[in-house]
């Protein structure tokens, strides 16, 4: 099946950054982009799609989330740290079962698809009802069942969290035609213990496999382990091994010089969640930093708990403005830089080469965003509106492997009415 | 005209804050709300709306604007303050003719009544275009001609700006059924005369106005001021008799304490404008001080060319998180005391007395939102939702003086495709 995508301005990418094509044509082959260009191509496609006028961006990569904590949403906003995690959350999370995962899981990428994003990187437990979920609707996603370890007299190999994890690797890795991969993950410092560590970090770089950690996100965390080990949080999991694979790491707001130099050259990505470090009030990531060591930023969104949203449009607004105001420097934070977080880094923190953006032979991992609204004018540049003025809700149209699962209000891939239902069911369950 | 809205949850407002109606009724006679109730009501009424299960909240008060600046909306994004300024806003505005204004103010208030704005404060110049547009559209707003001053020899009475901004006010305030005020204005202290702020000053008081000034937006100015004068810039106003009257200072970001002491004593509104302070670089504004100390805080946009958007959904979220994230501490920004700036103070900030809530014998200014979406459920509490998970695009109507100006995505009193060509023609105007 090779469709053509006509009447679209597209915001492709090149070797050397993001480029504007006006009027343009984007034609797919089943699932890769084969064709980019201003003229019309002379080749025949089966199907013409006329995008009216819509602007055509690469599609997004959350690459830090906790799925299907949609379920909480809202639960204890404006409480003190502490008291919102141990009154609230964790109670709330130990009545989860399967089912409410699944649910959440589907509510979680029914409001991803609606506002961009393509593909996300998930750390939680019950992952395979996230994996089905995934598999059902047609998204991408790196999913890992986070370890944490609390008795030091148990062995790695009786933990049933290690279990789950190792069962889950070799159950789902590159399902889906590889559209959903298994990474490892450790779930912080603070709640994990040096040898589950150690033996984890080394079967992830058995399996070849991408680690997915928690990483200084408050002061306290970074300071409470100072005080515990001798060591900041990145040096304990590097001198643990947890850096021996390509990792991933969420928050890093706390990270001093040193650490910083420690990811870059372990090759960790830091993921910026901002609205989650604003709401939670852990504070500002040195982003400016990382980009100018040359570290491969992710961007993601965290739980809907923090958030309260899984809206990556909202991410790269706050990404694009907050870092101007916490320096005093408007100049700070480019537009080319937040996408770039959002896309050809997103792909390249969860292993895959072949997504990320725009551009021939790359999978169609495409959205489309409607400019004909009072906010999206006048539009000169799509950057600046992408990161500036645009809404999730501007998305039009959601494109996976070429595969369109989300359109004008619509999912394709799943039944609106039964999630909400099976959603409203695990409320009842989680909450009476 | 009589008008039930049915089937809705309701956050009206009481002498002790917001409180939250379940599955009630709001009755409407012509312009006020003359019902509010659990229960449905016994008396007849003309026409009964169902709200389909949407929330009603108060209308949205913008209290800083420049509406028509949509005309200049992503123009040199990313440039240091000064370059931003001097080589794309000045010279752009400097073509600006009445026309554009109109076609600008038009395309302002349709991006604000599809995002909950019932009401704005907007300091501009052509104020007359503007005021058109208000009168046309059925939106409410304060408006004033911008006075800035550069020649020591030009007389008050001889200024053209001064002659603007009182024959605006003759000709304009208390239009349209007191829908359409007028207020003075002073640009800022680095763009007026001693001489001439005194004199406005002066006229303001004479005339019982509202006077709408920029304070302490960024550092340089701030200090520059009290260099040049040795007075902070709340001094400078102060002592020139600018608050006299009851005033709004947009900004305020680098006001010391003893400012806010000032604003405090003379009854001055500092405007939090929090994405534009963000984006330009300025800084984190006081907002819980002057909050603890009962300062009328009110909540605004500022223009479309340093937002990028109208945006007040989108306002409270950034204002209920980055004070957040500034001072490491998640409790210090309510959505209950954010909601209260964006309606109650604003109203009052305008000088409107039956406006800025849902409560009996107020005027029905009124939005409802849907709740039908992903990233609105679970929804426990409607206040947490609107400051932490609602987008612009779930205002689904927007009511003033008990009016339907917006509905469904439909502009009921503005000509949508009319105003999208006009602008179009000033933007050939403006940038070819």
């Amino acid at each position: 099946m090779k469709t053509l995508m006509k009447n679209c301005d597209i915001l492709a990418s090149g070797a050397s950054g993001f480029y504007v094509l006006k009027n343009a044509f984007c034609g797919i082959d089943n699932d890769r982009i084969c064709c980019l260009s201003e003229t019309e191509p002379s080749e025949k496609f089966d199907y013409v799609k006329d995008m009216g006028g819509k602007v055509l961006f690469p599609g997004l990569i959350n690459t830090h989330c906790h799925a299907a904590m949609t379920l909480l949403r809202g639960i204890g906003s404006d409480l003190p740290l502490q008291e919102w995690l141990f009154d609230h959350m964790f109670p709330t999370e130990d009545k989860l079962r399967p089912e409410d995962v699944k649910a959440g899981s589907q509510l979680a990428i029914m409001e991803m698809l609606s506002t961009g994003t393509v593909s996300f990187s998930d750390m939680y437990y019950f992952c395979e009802d996230t994996a089905e979920a995934v598999l059902e609707s047609g998204i991408k996603a790196n999913l890992c069942r986070a370890i944490s370890a609390f008795d030091p007299n148990e062995a790695y190999e009786d933990s049933y969290r290690v279990k789950e994890a190792l069962k889950l690797y070799h159950a789902y890795h590159n399902a889906g035609n590889g559209r959903l991969k298994i990474d490892l993950s450790l779930h912080a410092e603070y709640t994990c213990l040096e040898h589950i560590v150690k033996a984890h970090s080394a079967k992830c770089k058995d399996l070849d496999a991408i680690m997915h950690i928690h990483l200084s996100e408050t002061k306290s965390e970074h300071d409470n382990c100072v005080e515990k080990y001798g060591k900041t949080p990145a040096e304990w999991f590097r001198d643990l091994g947890a850096f021996d694979s390509p990792a991933l790491a969420a928050h890093c707001v706390w990270c001093t010089d040193s650490d910083l130099e420690i990811l870059k050259a372990y090759n960790v990505a830091p993921i910026h969640n901002p609205t989650s470090n604003m709401k939670l009030g852990s504070g500002f990531a040195p982003i400016q930093k990382m980009n100018a060591m040359g570290l491969t930023v992710g961007l993601g969104t965290d739980g809907a708990a923090s958030n309260n949203n899984l809206n990556l449009i909202e991410e790269m607004h706050l990404a694009s403005i907050i870092h101007n105001g916490y320096s005093n420097d408007p100049t700070i934070m480019k537009p080319a830089e937040v996408l770039k977080m959002a896309t050809t880094n997103g792909a390249k923190i969860q292993g895959r080469t072949d997504c990320g953006g725009i551009a021939l032979g790359n999978k169609a991992d495409i959205i489309a965003l409607n400019f004909d609204a009072p906010h999206m004018l006048p539009a000169f540049d799509p950057l600046t509106m992408l990161c500036y003025s645009a809404q999730g809700s501007d998305v039009a149209m959601t494109m996976v492997d070429g595969k369109v699962l989300y359109e004008n209000g619509e999912f394709l891939t799943i039944d609106k009415e039964k999630v909400y239902a099976d959603v409203r069911q695990s409320l009842k369950h989680l909450y009476s």
